[in-house]
């Protein structure tokens, strides 16, 4: 079994596999420069759906289909799911567990649940508790638009540091059997408020987050940012990784080339009208499960460290004079 | 390390105990036959705060530092918190872990968050990931009501069947130091769909899940009904109770008087006008971790099976016309 190394820090002792991955991405998300490592890619965004919030649900599904589907693994082999989304009550979730027959653990981590849902399932598997752990999130532009902001119809001018949110479902299939990248550390993050109240700009909000998980991580591990091939965070879009890198640079952290984020990535930014990048689950979940998994695959990447970055936003606490709590996780991922 | 035994259920090797608990209720709920076990009775529903959201979140962290204080540990001594409520983005647990520094697992359950935190946290620290875990849930009915169906305000007719949220708050810190009762098996829940449709009557939707999980945990563990001192589930309300009791004599299992449930416990039905009984995150937490783990303590309950039943409800996807998924999560505390 693993041990807590450091302050936040999980090292893993006998680190799981990623066996395979599923993703969908949206049209729009089609049109970016990462299409072609996505397994489908919507030519409709309703997907055939009587509503947004169904079409999300949708390509959950799909999503997790496709990833057992790659292993060969029917649902019943799967002994747990964790899931979680964007919508009110982690709608997609809870139905997609119903469609899957997977014994459920529901997650609420908004953008950083796909690092969550690797991290949290990787200590069960290495606790020895599973064979199989089945992770998946999703997002869709128009459902979570409409409840956290406005309804697109209503056309509102978006800002330049905002943040498109992503139209997308990813799911990985981790445990022992097969081949894969393995995930090999895990840092939870904490919960933190630096005054942030403006919900349109997520990335500034989220970026002290980020830099803290990726200082602990670390100080925790020992290692540095020469140590991989890759940093990314999911997601603080162009702003926010600005601003995280000269945080961290603040603190005598120096990233290079090195540093990167899933929703600045998933979008060509000089050509799709985003602004700031993308956001939502599945910024980060269409990333790291679409090109970045290929990638590691295909031993161009040995040393990856995701950071799942979520804005706990709510208009509930908004509307009530509130800041937005952020918080951030990070997982190890090696080949 | 645990070892997964039967289908979904977790025997646990090194089980964790838990060591101290904190619980904090509402003024009607100190007016209920168990008053006497809670740590703290609010005398104002509003908490001194401007808001009930701001309210709910002011006693989880209440419930949080009573149950810390209670063991003599400091949140920088805890290495996980695990919590989760009924609010939009489960915003009352994601306040909470700001103020109390500890790196953060968000839940969604709905009302099994308790029976699911406990689950997991126990898991977690079977696998050697941690020394100590904190987990916690609350709810609200004045915040509750009017977000998942009217503001209480407005003074709706109340049905015969309909559950009463609970205000209040519980939380409990498992660890390997001092003593207490202990977690020994979990049993994870599917998520189920029995085409229930109706938000006011939510004992009638989660029961067949209650039901699913119960004989699961007796498959996967050959234990019995005879095995437990009590059986509680939490929260089936009397309807939802009567129903589960008559679903499992329908599989060949026949429950006697050590079967209840934490949403009739709590309330005097004959004095209190909550019809069915009480419902809503904290109706579990605080009967489990107030008066059970009391009993559990002074060896006047030596096997206590404790059902999590949360109705995975939410407007958007009713307001669709959609049915109401629930989901029930088992664990097993001896002393």
């Amino acid at each position: 079994m693993g041990k807590k190394t450091g302050k936040q820090t999980y090292q893993i002792a006998n680190p799981p596999m990623i066996i395979s991955t599923g993703t969908v991405a949206g049209p729009f998300e089609g049109l970016g420069p990462l299409a072609q490592d996505f397994d489908e890619i919507l030519t409709d965004a309703r997907n055939e759906q009587s509503s947004f919030e169904k079409a999300e649900r949708s390509i959950l599904i799909k999503a997790c289909r496709l990833a057992l589907d790659h292993a060969s693994f029917s649902s019943t082999e799967v002994d747990l799911f964790l899931a979680g989304d964007l919508l009110n009550q982690t709608i997609s979730s809870n139905f997609s567990a119903i469609s899957l027959g997977i014994p459920f653990i529901g997650l609420y981590g908004a953008c950083s649940t796909a690092a969550l849902g690797l991290g949290l399932g990787t200590l069960i598997l290495d606790g020895g508790f599973a064979g199989s752990v089945l992770t998946a999130t999703s997002s869709h532009n128009s459902a979570a638009e409409r409840q956290y902001r406005y309804p697109t119809e209503y056309g509102g001018q978006r800002r330049s540091y905002q943040q498109w949110t992503v139209t997308g479902a990813g799911a990985a299939l981790l445990g022992y059997t097969g081949e894969g990248p393995r995930v090999t550390a895990v840092t939870f993050g904490k919960v933190m408020d630096l005054g942030s109240t403006d919900p349109l700009n997520m990335g500034a909000a989220m970026a002290p987050a980020a830099a803290d998980t990726i200082v602990r991580h670390f100080q925790d591990t020992g290692w540095d940012p020469n140590s991989f091939d890759l940093i990314v965070t999911g997601d603080l879009g162009k702003v926010g990784l600005d601003l995280c890198r000269q945080e961290l640079s603040e603190q005598g952290i120096t990233l290079g080339d090195n540093f990167n984020d899933c929703g600045v990535m998933i979008y060509d930014l000089s050509k799709q009208d985003v602004h700031a990048g993308g956001s939502g689950c599945a910024a980060s979940a269409l990333v790291t499960y679409g090109p970045l998994y290929r990638r590691l695959k295909r031993k161009e990447i040995h040393r990856l460290l995701l950071i799942g970055t979520g804005a706990l936003h709510s208009p509930t606490s908004y509307m009530q004079g509130e800041n937005i709590p952020c918080i951030a996780h990070a997982v190890r991922i090696e080949v």
